[in-house]
């Protein structure tokens, strides 16, 4: 019986946009060298710095995250410098092919997939196996669903002077608590299709003092990703190529919610649905991927013994919509991942729950109608008086 | 514990918006005595007839339905005529207050809140106190979520040459199976902000050539809603006096995707939603308010004994952003509604079901969570292979 079927966005990035920020770029007067536009974007640059939780220097970049984290290797090091690469699943191994492509020695702590970094590891490379330039995490793997203590991280690299830590927050950011001014987390880069609300296309990067120190030394070629000549532009306003206009004022119009909502609610509410994901797959017989220290932006779940994760993923479309992310790499056909990051609420929640579980039914497996929306439903109660 | 909370319409109108339709509007040629805005009038009227599942004429007025409903009056009827109008809720009694206002002699058959018409009493009314010039009713009767039978009602008059049956279809349409041209139901009625998808503003009504020819002798007084004028300029894709241009617009694209996703699944999907929120309700405990023939257009249901509805539409709304709609008049209190006229799917009635869920356990009503989501998965189970 064919119905409304509306399309749900439940993956990690590209996430539900907040429309009213949308509907900004339609009045919105867009030429990149106009005061307006750098009004915007120095308001925009202002509330980034609330939205990273940083007095550091924020820079906005046209690309995908993926290019602010290449921004942040040319402008560190040096040809065949050393980095300490701790790497845990798809994103972790970017850091090292960056190092790669860049001719970086890249020493390498890894976790299995599904398993967060051994940071007495880290510590013991630190001391045995360095001086690194540079430490290169993530502080949530989206691939495995897994969040990584760079709190401990940073605590072991502000020891040393000579050394930067760079975290992925692309998928951290808006989801979990980082405090990059006091557990000394030198460059975290952040993308505007996550917990930012907006559409991709802007990569972010804030940069400590530490850092620029460090960057003023780096031989690395860079161009486009240059943070240095960045930064002297955005002190007036300005990109230093044109900006994609319409997604800064996206951009303008969700920082000013989420500086109405509150970081921290941002944050909770992530954390809030990510632990009602887990107790409904749990109360559906399901198994978490993440081993421990589970991440808030997105949860990794596994696909009940002989099944393909792929059915699952395409019936949750073709039935109800709800476009969800299938596990990438090896660990693709073996789970799906159901994200927290963003303009998500709870509705949005019961929904997806309660529709996993009728996909779960007819594929075969044993489930209890109602039994994970039941689970979700306590954690709610649980937080909410 | 703040977090993000989506406002969604869960009302009998206004109901949810189909986005693409609104988005139209930003993009259109809009003054109205254009070719290319007469181009997009023929379009609608002609799928209005799809919607309508009528070979009769539909007329487009800027107002809301009540308006067309009063047009229907004055362009049927003479002073001191007489009418037999059916009543069963608020949307009843307005037919006899048009009656009362424009020097009508009513004759009426109510049924009490929450229950059907009785045809065979219509029946009785039309043998032995007529002649009637005309017959109002409801085709769903949105103060109670109850539906009549306008089928066997078409039957009896259609038998009568010099009575016109009129049936106010605004929620009717779009949620139940209506035959205008098979039935006899010589005028219908229509609004937008209803199972079109679109926002208030647009009333319609479909003429058969008996209303037509009884109209030709009615002498009461009508000017803005002078249905034989505006045949006359919509022959010509004009509205005889300024249309509300960007609500056209937004009628063309709703028509358009009503007529991809086909009238009749539009149909079945308010039936399905209708009948899992009845069976997810009785799980939960409560009570249905419509003693018999439920509308599929929306579904009031009791609060439960000594609970105020005014609390449980407004948890809905603090606590998850739901907008379900209180009871009108005496079942203010009583009652609550929930709509599924338009565009709504069964991942919406998910999350309403359990967010109702939660509220009534929060209120102190004893429900197993879970229970009403479970029942709502049944009924979609059974409908879908």
């Amino acid at each position: 019986m064919p119905g409304i079927i509306k399309e749900r966005l439940f993956t990690p990035g590209p996430t539900p946009l907040l429309l009213e920020a949308q509907v900004q770029t339609l009045t919105a007067t867009l030429h990149h060298r106009t005061e307006a536009f750098r009004q915007l974007m120095r308001e925009s640059l202002d509330n980034l710095k609330y939205f990273f939780n940083t007095q550091n220097d924020v820079l906005i970049f046209t690309s995908s995250g993926t290019g602010a984290m290449e921004g942040a290797v040319t402008n560190l090091l040096s040809p065949g410098e050393r980095v300490l690469v701790g790497t845990a699943g798809k994103f972790g191994e970017r850091w090292l092919d960056l190092a790669r492509v860049y001719g970086l020695e890249a020493v390498k702590v890894e976790a299995s997939y599904g398993n967060t970094l051994n940071i007495e590891e880290m510590k013991r490379k630190l001391e045995s196996e360095g001086p690194f330039r540079a430490v290169f995490v993530q502080a949530t793997e989206t691939s495995t669903g897994v969040s990584h203590d760079v709190k401990a991280l940073g605590a072991l690299v502000r020891e040393l002077p000579d050394t930067c830590l760079v975290v992925d927050g692309i998928t951290g950011l808006g989801t979990t608590e980082l405090l990059p001014d006091e557990w000394g987390l030198d460059v975290v880069i952040g993308g505007s299709q996550k917990a930012l609300m907006i559409p991709p296309g802007l990569a972010f990067a804030s940069v400590s003092e530490k850092a620029w120190k460090l960057m003023a030394k780096s031989r690395l070629p860079r161009y486009y990703f240059d943070f240095s000549k960045e930064r002297k532009n955005l002190a007036k306003g300005e990109a230093s190529y044109t900006p994609a206009t319409t997604l800064v004022v996206s951009l303008h119009g969700a920082l000013r919610y989420i500086r109405q909502l509150g970081r921290e609610n941002l944050i909770s509410n992530a954390a809030l649905l990510a632990e009602a994901t887990r107790a409904a797959a749990q109360a559906q017989g399901l198994g978490l991927f993440a081993k421990g220290s589970p991440a808030n932006a997105v949860t990794a779940i596994c696909a009940p013994e002989g099944m393909d994760s792929g059915a699952i993923v395409k019936e949750m479309r073709v039935r109800f919509g709800a476009i969800i992310a299938n596990g990438q790499g090896t660990m693709k056909g073996h789970i799906f991942r159901l994200a927290h990051l963003g303009y998500y609420d709870v509705a949005d929640l019961f929904a997806v729950i309660a529709a996993l579980e009728v996909v779960l039914k007819k594929l075969g497996h044993r489930v209890e109608l109602g039994s994970g929306v039941r689970a979700a439903q306590e954690v709610y109660l649980q937080h909410h008086s």
